[in-house]
């Protein structure tokens, strides 16, 4: 058992729980490292790293991509793997088992646990039932702090900073959490500015607002396409989160207001612009912009591989 | 993003997606290393031919044989796997995203695809929105190119060619996935005799017969037990299709008109024939008959590892 | 094939099927070697024990916590797995394939098998079907063998000898598959006294008291807690095995009858004891004692993986 704790410069057994444990000189030591990984992943090099270790994957909600990143991602350091994908059909929850005990038992056959599920508050308690690190790969609507970090680390990789910058976050504002941690992440580097395009419905939360803008960086909201400025260094557009709305029929409403084109790139998108997208998309952006060098998604989820992999490696290796 | 296109003998970076790719010199290309991989996994030797090196199941379909196959192969040279079976529970594609998208998340993680779908042209979509291999697991009732090649293989390492062969099929001709594969290989080589007996109801389409016998092979369709030659070098049973017909019942009608018994065999069976089945069996095949030095069954199932072993060292590495 | 055999002291090519197997000279042989992969496991050392071999994991029946430990010891002895959960949605069954025939075709692929499924006798149909080692992971009611070896284990590593003992195990005795392993398994020792502690209607059978008060070991039946010896060198917690009774609520009529709290430790128990239980626990041992150093109930579950990592490699590497 152990609390929650900033990293403070030192990833060895640290749980991930949320990008609240993350200074900005935990990011840019994390990022610092990130390369060498990237190294052994594109270069197909048998790594020793994690050789001797095992990583469960306690999926209580479907996510293919994440289970892949991680699972990859533990792989390609040597760790095995304890692969359990949607653990209410194929364990002993339905025994009545609690939570902690299935974490405890879990703990007992492996060196780490990445856990995702529906519900907010899972990752934390995983980590408080055990010594061994948990890594939140996304609790419900709460956190999900790789997800952040990758993000962060695809800006960073290219603009080679995370200052001083100029982001504009399209889509769901009001439900998505990737939008929340990279205002979040932002918010943590100096003279940010974060433009929020959403329907008025799908804003910010007043409480969102307030928390965030306190934090220093500056947020604006529109309302309208016309209003994105033309000297951006990020779009970040992001799908309806349709299973965060009471009906289908209302998410439709708001589906595809801001669609990325080749014609809306045109108009207000410069030459170094960085067009992401935490995936996956439901039709925010046209495929035909896939081609255009200023697309980043793709590189993005590669980028998610080597940020797993590096953290895998800090928190359980020794420097 | 790239065509399908003629392995040519060179399958570096290939996708596997139909038996159409295959000319006869490059299927003897495949068989001529098959033995290597077959004294690796004989010899449960640790090979390094794959270490590094990572390759996604992503099995839409359910299939524990051709999952446990594949998934062996990769480990026995030393990949990793990121295994997603039944990925309608548990994906993103629940969140509508597209098929390419999805392959694109997967080709971020890893080295290679095999993919298995209901759908028949899905593999070469598949292939069709990433650079990293694909290797086709079966998709509908279209292809199969793995379980032709290693029904190919079995017999040519048997009988030590491809050629001058008389072969029996029986069952469900004209459902039959893999009987249409064999049918077609033994096409690439000259001088092939193919028997094919079933109810009438079941034997080729027009369409088909009509392909197949502009390739070069003579096809004789028998309707009778009693009309099996004595000199066949294969006989090759399969099932009734059942997910293929309208409804259980109609299946019915057709299961186990030809089975394979000890009586069969010594009535109308030469003493070097070979006994093939793609399995799984429903009772085409006497469980007696297992025992006989002919039943190559299990033979042949244990040569599809092999065979995955040596296509995905051939495609993943350059010779 | 193969019929099932006593160990006799050779543990390469068995097959583990039941406690039966394993005179009380196995099982000391077994855990003499325990410690080498304890040391393995502890010090997360690559090990190559079993570099090149391939070991099927097929639950046909929810297990997260064996699963987990049965994946975990292949891989930290350097094997590959093929992790087949719930094979009734993903495997060739649902196309009538045979029980003999599906292990066959994992045997094809794999080195060793481990099974899990709701029927007794399934994992000696299994090994019967095959020439390559099956191991039980739990057949219904009937047997669960490496349960029971890692409950001896247990108390072995910690007493240091499986004779004169005495042993109160509490609980729905009627239906513990893991009680009635515990009983048999003590039987093999001299001088072992078992207190069996649970209500009337959840006693032992007379046919299995019968059997068990044969063997040499003392079974005393107690119904009320008071009765707990205070000189107990183990105590041996299991919860009510709900999905053996007709109805829910028949269950939740017994459902904690007996837990173990603080306060029943403090009147009944010794300062050696041993407090172990197989989990999941529901409710049966209240949360407030896992902090007593008396609580083995989690070195319980990582001496599962110590035990299963030496009986896969003492099963299938020749010493």
């Amino acid at each position: 058992m152990k609390e929650i704790t900033q990293i403070k410069g030192d990833f060895f057994g640290k749980d991930i729980i949320t990008l609240d444990q993350f200074s900005s000189s935990d990011i840019q030591f994390l990022f610092h490292h990130v390369g060498q990984y990237q190294e052994i992943a594109d270069t197909n090099t048998l790594s020793k790293t994690l050789a001797g270790y095992i990583i469960t994957l306690l999926f209580y909600e479907p996510s293919s991509r994440t289970f892949g990143s991680f699972c990859s991602a533990a792989q390609r350091l040597g760790a095995g793997i304890i692969p359990v994908q949607n653990p209410q059909a194929v364990s002993s929850v339905s025994k009545g088992e609690s939570l902690e005990d299935t974490i405890r038992t879990f703990a007992s056959y492996s060196d780490a646990i990445v856990i995702r599920s529906k519900e907010a508050g899972t990752a934390q308690k995983a980590a408080d039932a055990t010594y061994i690190p948990v890594l939140n790969a996304g609790d419900g609507g709460a956190s999900h702090p790789t997800q952040g970090l990758l993000d962060l680390y695809t800006i960073y990789q290219s603009v080679k900073r995370l200052d001083n910058l100029t982001v504009v976050a399209t889509g769901d504002i009001l439900h998505s959490r990737t939008i929340h941690s990279l205002i979040q992440g932002l918010s943590l580097f100096a003279k940010n500015t974060i433009y929020l395009l959403s329907p008025k419905e799908l804003r910010l939360s007043k409480e969102d607002y307030k928390k965030f803008s306190g934090n220093g960086i500056v947020i604006k909201e529109i309302f309208d396409a016309d209003q994105i400025p033309t000297h951006a260094h990020v779009w970040y557009w992001n799908r309806i989160q349709k299973e965060r709305f009471a009906t289908q029929k209302e998410a439709e409403k708001y589906t595809n207001r801001f669609v990325l084109t080749k014609e809306l790139l045109h108009k207000y998108g410069n030459k170094n612009l960085m067009i992401m997208d935490p995936l996956p998309r439901v039709g925010e952006i046209d495929e035909a912009v896939d081609q255009d060098p200023r697309a980043y998604y793709f590189k993005q989820m590669r980028n998610g591989l080597y940020v797993r992999m590096t953290l895998f490696s800090l928190i359980l290796k020794r420097l």
